[in-house]
């Protein structure tokens, strides 16, 4: 992205909703309880409906941004005019800057995924993800403790109603960004917008998250141009795989001081555990 | 379904596939980790692509009988003359008896949603939701901890290899199916399967699963005709709102001897801890 080039408008329509519910424990006890908001958010593109993303809604320009990146349904931000979000409507408008909308997207071939989250990777994805194969850097292992020391900070909705999940974009063991949503695929989401807006680069960074590596999880990395996801969580077979073909290596089972990493031939192990 | 009715042919195509991968531990010692398959599976209908499922690949052809009736594409079994898995192909063939596909199915309105799991349920599925308000019954605590008790000798793959999610379906507190899967969803669509087959009602049984009760779980359970949802995750404020006007009741964060209920005062506290 050019630094002369305009970014798209945005509202800022984030919400945090968290909501007390009346609940019942194993002594029958009633009590009042914290439950994740899970908000419809429909996505239109120069006024045709593309998809509904359930959201907790905390940065819903930045996650439809992200998805949109995210899907490749756009080369460039310059091609997006803008992003407004109406939640009296449940409504995301994109509208593009020649308001000819999605017209070469064949939106009957998707794929739907094992994701926790959106789950669904239109077909046209596939045909580009290999010109996204990642250069394999060192990871030192005192950085992947530096990542896992940090997330207690940032899962505010996690720490208050659990149920959600969290990804976080870190640079030298620091937070880039870090989001939280009910889907691990609108978190990731979230960020690769927020990357594309800031024109942040996916290299010698790490990526963490609280779900599963999946296949599509690891193409999402892929796109984002991310070497490295970290995950408390385990890969599948496929996302494993595919992770080996792009240059891509996980650190699964990640909590405290405990991993499971594959593709790991790039790790520096300076802080290994007594 | 009539006692008469031709049930649908179905190849019988399951396979387990759990993997040894070479990983690298926190001591960065080299070792063999099992790690669970994530099989695509494309479902035709009459030749015309309708979806890719990512699936453990356990059970297939009852994966896809039970997707295509929670997303109410088909009214009745014996509108579906077979069901065929080419693993070859990653293809299930579904041929309906008058070969004349899913004529009246809208695929560009689809919703894509937080779950873990296929993740998609077509809008046609939100009219017909409110055919299916379920009737609450009288459900006893012992039950709910005969059901909890019962888990650990049915999670193969989750014992041996994690990242999988298990559903279970519960008559008087003993299992009637129980299916594992790398997406909640197919775990769930997967026992709807086995239920429109074998004519499993729903009425007076519980559903137990790994998985978030998020929205569309609880949609599904509608479907299924189950009024009650046990998990040892959380909910979201719309699986709970939704749960509430459905007359489903949500047993979350169940664990060991614990949970949180929702819509709960048909809960009968047989079985209190000291």
């Amino acid at each position: 992205m050019s630094k002369a080039m305009l970014l798209p408008e945005l509202t800022d329509h984030g919400v945090m909703s968290i909501h007390k519910i009346d609940a019942r424990n194993q002594f029958g006890l009633s009590n009042q309880v914290n439950v994740a908001g899970e908000l419809p958010l429909t996505v239109e593109v120069d006024g045709v409906v593309l998809v509904t993303l359930m959201t907790l809604g905390t940065q819903p320009e930045k996650l439809v941004l992200g998805y949109l990146r995210n899907q490749t349904l756009f080369d460039s931000l310059d091609q997006i005019k803008s992003v407004s979000v109406d939640w009296g409507k449940n409504l995301a408008s994109v509208v593009t800057l020649n308001g000819d909308g999605l017209k070469d997207v064949d939106l009957n071939n998707r794929t739907v995924t094992t994701g926790c989250g959106q789950g669904t990777v239109l077909s046209c994805t596939l045909d580009k993800l290999y010109d996204h194969r990642v250069v394999k850097a060192p990871i030192r292992q005192s950085d992947i403790y530096r990542v896992l020391g940090s997330i207690q900070s940032f899962n505010r909705a996690y720490r208050a109603a659990g149920s959600v999940h969290g990804c976080g974009l870190y640079k030298d063991g620091q937070v880039v960004a870090f989001i939280e949503d009910v889907g691990r695929h609108n978190a990731m989401d979230t960020i690769a917008g927020e990357m594309w807006l800031e024109d942040i680069k996916g290299e010698n960074s790490f990526f963490y998250t609280t779900g599963r590596l999946t296949s599509e999880i690891v193409m999402k990395a892929a796109l984002m141009g991310i070497s490295v996801l970290i995950s408390r969580n385990g890969t599948t077979h496929m996302g494993q795989e595919l992770a080996e073909e792009l240059g891509i290596t996980l650190i699964s089972r990640a909590k405290s001081r405990q991993f499971i990493a594959f593709n790991a031939e790039n790790i520096i192990f300076d802080e290994k555990p007594e």
